[in-house]
């Protein structure tokens, strides 16, 4: 079974009334601050409560696994995966580029995935092995645009992204380093953003590392299914976080793989 | 004189309905690189010419500084400042933090300024001394929200921007590792948006290198009429690009320009 259109934008609607009334609250954030919470923490673990009440009243029998509230339903063969605030960097500087991610694993497998940004007003999701952007300047028939990843012809001519080189330590560094002197252009910052790029066609790879489950699973399919590939560095699933490539073609994702691995 | 809100607005909608409809247009960038133009200089001639017209319809006397067209009017006291597109590196990943700047200055010093974002539908701008916000979310009074910076207390509390650390070279980026060891987040790839949110309290920092008159100009007032302070490294005037520091408060700025200057 698919996940309809129509749920992935309850899911989004959902946790938009949860985000962006806590995105640059500057009189929360200090009044929270004073009072001893974190207002980050507050906005994910609402959040994360909402969307997974919303998966609880459709799918009773998942499991659903989040940033904040941990597995509910472990034994069952189809897991939810929550991010509710990918990017809390972007969100604490009044960035745009955070989103929240909900995915769809069966046996491990990533098989639907929902990125939302409120702010800007644009989600990214799965639907029948396809994917989709709705949001401003889309053109796409039935209201929204069949997203598919640019054929980019090779690491000289593609856009990198990636949170920070910071986070690479030692043998990764090195590697990370080697892969940003073959590459056009190398971005920094974009947090989830830089996957939705690479599934609409954008952006050509993106490499990080130490990631968690839920910072990739839900994005895994919406890349896949507008024709790219995301595995780890050592070429195995992505779905368990670690260090990731996500590469618009199958070619990039060799030669990425390849220098990465050295 | 000020500049009124009804003609920054003017200028908004004016860029916007050149830079809007090449963002994200695949297909075009796809035709235009086969043909051999570039689509983003194409957008940012075609930008700075709409915004130049219209300058010159306004203020008939004015001088124009642009990326693109070069100085008309040289001798005039007053002269506007253009960066049709500031961020083209964001421009052309697909990333909502580019820009378009028109700033104002008399005799040199920066008095009235713009940035606006399209995607977002955002602007930010100067009017009768102050700063202003429009935009999704503001909640001010006559369709628009006062800015001011936040006064976050020490560089211990600070986030800090800055397009990326590889732009600083030998001792200046020593000088920038000192400061970034010194906040308590540094955020990367933020383009003229950093500063946009340092007016409205969102970030503390923003430190940069090798820029033009064109990309600080607008944002000058933008910052210092919402309460912080831009200046060049060595405490001069931001208005001859260089090496710049824009800050939410005077005391970080003193704070860091200790720091840069060793």
């Amino acid at each position: 079974m698919t996940i309809s259109a129509v749920f992935m934008r309850r899911l989004a609607e959902i946790a938009a009334a949860e985000t962006l009334p806590r995105f640059r609250d500057a009189g929360a954030v200090a009044n929270k601050l004073a009072e001893g919470f974190d207002p980050v923490t507050e906005a994910d673990r609402e959040t994360e409560q909402a969307i997974r009440r919303a998966i609880r009243s459709e799918f009773p029998e998942d499991g659903i696994l989040g940033e904040e509230h941990g597995l509910e339903n472990p034994a069952s063969v189809r897991r939810w995966v929550i991010d509710p605030i990918d990017g809390t960097r972007s969100f604490i500087s009044g960035i745009p580029l955070w989103g929240t991610l909900v995915g769809l694993t069966v046996n491990g497998d990533a098989v639907a995935g929902l990125m939302a940004q409120p702010f800007t007003r644009e989600i990214f999701y799965t639907e029948d092995g396809q994917s989709f952007y709705e949001g401003p300047g889309h053109q796409g028939s039935g209201g929204r645009q069949r997203l598919s990843t640019r054929r980019t012809p090779d690491l000289a001519a593609a856009t990198l992204c990636t949170t920070t080189p910071a986070y690479f330590k030692g043998p990764s560094a090195e590697a990370y380093a080697r892969l940003e002197q073959k590459v056009r252009l190398a971005r920094y910052g974009t947090d989830c953003y830089a996957y939705a790029m690479v599934a609409a066609g954008h952006v050509d790879l993106v490499v990080e590392t130490g990631l968690q489950p839920y910072d990739i699973v839900a994005l895994i399919p919406i890349i896949e299914m507008a024709g790219g590939v995301v595995t780890a560095w050592d070429g195995g699933p992505a779905e368990k976080g670690g260090a990731i490539i996500a590469a618009a073609t199958p070619e990039l994702h060799g030669a990425a793989s390849a220098i990465l691995q050295g």
